[in-house]
């Protein structure tokens, strides 16, 4: 069928059209003043993201997981203790990076759509002294859960811990402060909140994190973060490899969008259609998952109702509709659908999103009153409208 | 200035239009049916280009050196023995990789600019019986030699090694065989001779370097080819991680534009372009560097006359026309610029870039006789045209 595809997954979203043209510009040649002065924009607009004055910000040209393994390789040693809280696919990348470089991971296992409780990581930390970090991830993508990091962070920051973030879903979606919170690494991806295209991850860096490179043995060259940083102290700053230009480019422009209306105002918007999507799933008698569902307003985790399949509603809404919605992953496939709505996206790509999801349900023979997810949401934009 | 940037550097090369319009489209989404036939589509046209039926060709987000890092991390473990025959920039970037992950390194040293002799890395080899893989680089772009991979590679076959080749710069340039030549790990990217965006390495692997992946100790996760080829596998094939999908998308209509012509037709353009640059450098009076002109095909690396550094050629070309050449790496710094000429280009682009050379000289005091350089130049495309 020709006809667009409707992205509501969580990464890559929606990507505004002044991000395209800014991809289709001639690229900046990657050595020399035009570059760096695109590096220099692209990299203050991430601190102020990040909320952080003194951390080094890099950028690299890989995958979200690109970013994270550089996190691994930078900061660690064979052998180095790391505590993970798994409680879901995403911390469970964290336990797979950690032993692919021979860390020793103490795991404290959570079911799946758990909000982690502090208490129960500082008890972890207090039962394994010789612990070095505490890898976390903010946006559980998998589950919908947003963990709450400023807690997680006070108490690792208690143990004297690294605190390694993974961000790269939530970066710009929901609050992050890097500085206030005590944060050692984050890392960001350009296809998340900011509606670029994928291609390029950063990492932030504290102090603490770059004496930790100091001493880390882990083998790393593309990743090293020690050759980012010479040379993005060039005069006229640089990646030290050919980076994915066209992209870097998209993302300024997607920055500079981000930025027109702010952080605060980002993170209102995404909270508003975070509670139209989970008002409207729930008008229609659905059932959510995980956790903490007021402050996870970055993809709304679903439960399929009672005899029907999960993947077979993501598939027959992208059939009929082009809708791409997100499948469930690992002990939650079958089970559970998701729906993304961070990034580029309005009130009205919501709307259309539940319109289609409610005609998918009453085709797949699930009893639906039409229009009930819609005027849910129509209920959420009202109200936040209202002055 | 608000003038175009002029590139005829060794890449990232002009992008044609069709390429950035295709990177401006709506991204398809990197998991289904859309994606899959891309990515079964640029490999298809890749093992083509590589001149390979057996190879798997794996697509990964980063620069030709995350492709190289992935040949090391996959194909050896900590005290593996290899091979790095020394001659340039590149080369010596195979062997801080190499050391990086640990590896026993015997470097054959030539001077930069020496056209390797396969003989003596036979000798290497002879000398070294633990030798486990040759680490190649066949288009030596700070130098703008051309290696001999076909004899290089024949050689390291009667020794039994692996034959690992960074063909980043190269491939599409000038003739590689990946079958014929008995070649098991050849190392590509999007932005050299198909004049994509840079974004995307491309990796091909025969089944011997399969064998050594399995039994390869060093850690691995974001490159691990292992996991790439069991998405490359499913039904709809997907890479592991999010790729940077805009940039592939660009290679798609690459590809499609490179072969339009075919692989024949590219390889005559760039040995024309390449004499029309040597040979009208060489009508002002200037001396080219390294060793095996007629097949350097990619780059051309010009002595800077007496007298004048050749930084400052680069930067007033530059300055004056927007014009972006290469200038001299390691010790060639300041004594040898580099013009580039693989991917994109016409005989008017070259012909331009000479004018602006010719002008460019005579401004910094060089005694230059106007429209030489490009006289000579289009001798050569007089002569490519008389049938």
């Amino acid at each position: 069928v020709n006809r667009p595809e409707i992205i509501l997954a969580p990464g890559p979203t929606p990507i505004p059209p002044e991000v395209l043209l800014a991809q289709a510009n001639p690229l900046v040649y990657h050595r020399g003043p035009g570059f760096g002065a695109l590096m220099t924009d692209v990299t203050a607009r991430l601190k102020e993201l990040y909320r952080t004055k003194d951390a080094d910000v890099l950028l690299m040209t890989s995958s979200g997981t690109g970013g994270l393994e550089s996190a691994i390789q930078n900061c660690f040693s064979p052998g180095d203790e790391v505590l993970v809280p798994l409680a879901g696919f995403f911390a469970d990348r964290w336990r797979q990076l950690a032993e692919a470089y021979g860390l020793t991971v103490h795991a404290v296992e959570e079911p799946w759509g758990t909000r982690l409780d502090p208490s129960k990581v500082a008890a972890a930390l207090a039962e394994h002294p010789g612990t070095k970090a505490v890898l976390l991830t903010q946006s559980e993508t998998s589950t919908g859960v947003v963990q709450p990091i400023e807690d997680l962070a006070r108490v690792a920051n208690e143990a004297g811990v690294l605190v390694v973030v993974d961000a790269v879903s939530s970066l710009g979606a929901v609050p992050f402060a890097f500085d206030d919170w005590g944060i050692d690494v984050a890392v960001g991806g350009s296809q998340k909140a900011l509606s670029a295209s994928p291609g390029i991850a950063f990492v932030a860096i504290s102090e603490r994190a770059w004496a930790a490179t100091e001493v880390a043995a882990n083998p790393r060259f593309y990743f090293d973060w020690r050759i980012y940083r010479r040379f993005a102290e060039l005069r006229h700053p640089e990646n030290p490899w050919t980076p994915a230009i066209s992209v870097l480019q998209g993302l300024q422009a997607a920055l500079q969008l981000y930025f027109q209306d702010g952080v605060e105002a980002a993170m209102r918007r995404h909270e508003m259609l975070s509670r139209a999507v989970k008002d409207g799933v729930r008008a229609l008698g659905l059932d959510l998952f995980g956790e903490g569902l007021e402050d996870n307003w970055t993809v709304t985790a679903i439960r399929a109702p009672e005899g029907l399949d999960a993947d077979s509603i993501s598939d027959r809404i992208r059939a009929d509709f082009g809708c791409v919605l997100a499948p469930g992953q690992g002990p939650l496939k079958g089970s559970v659908f998701r729906i993304g709505h961070f990034g580029y996206f309005s009130e009205l790509d919501i709307i259309r999103g539940l319109a289609a999801l409610e005609m998918t349900l009453e085709r797949l023979g699930y009893p639906v009153k039409r229009g009930a997810a819609v005027a849910a949401a129509e209920q959420v934009f009202q109200e936040a409208a209202t002055p």
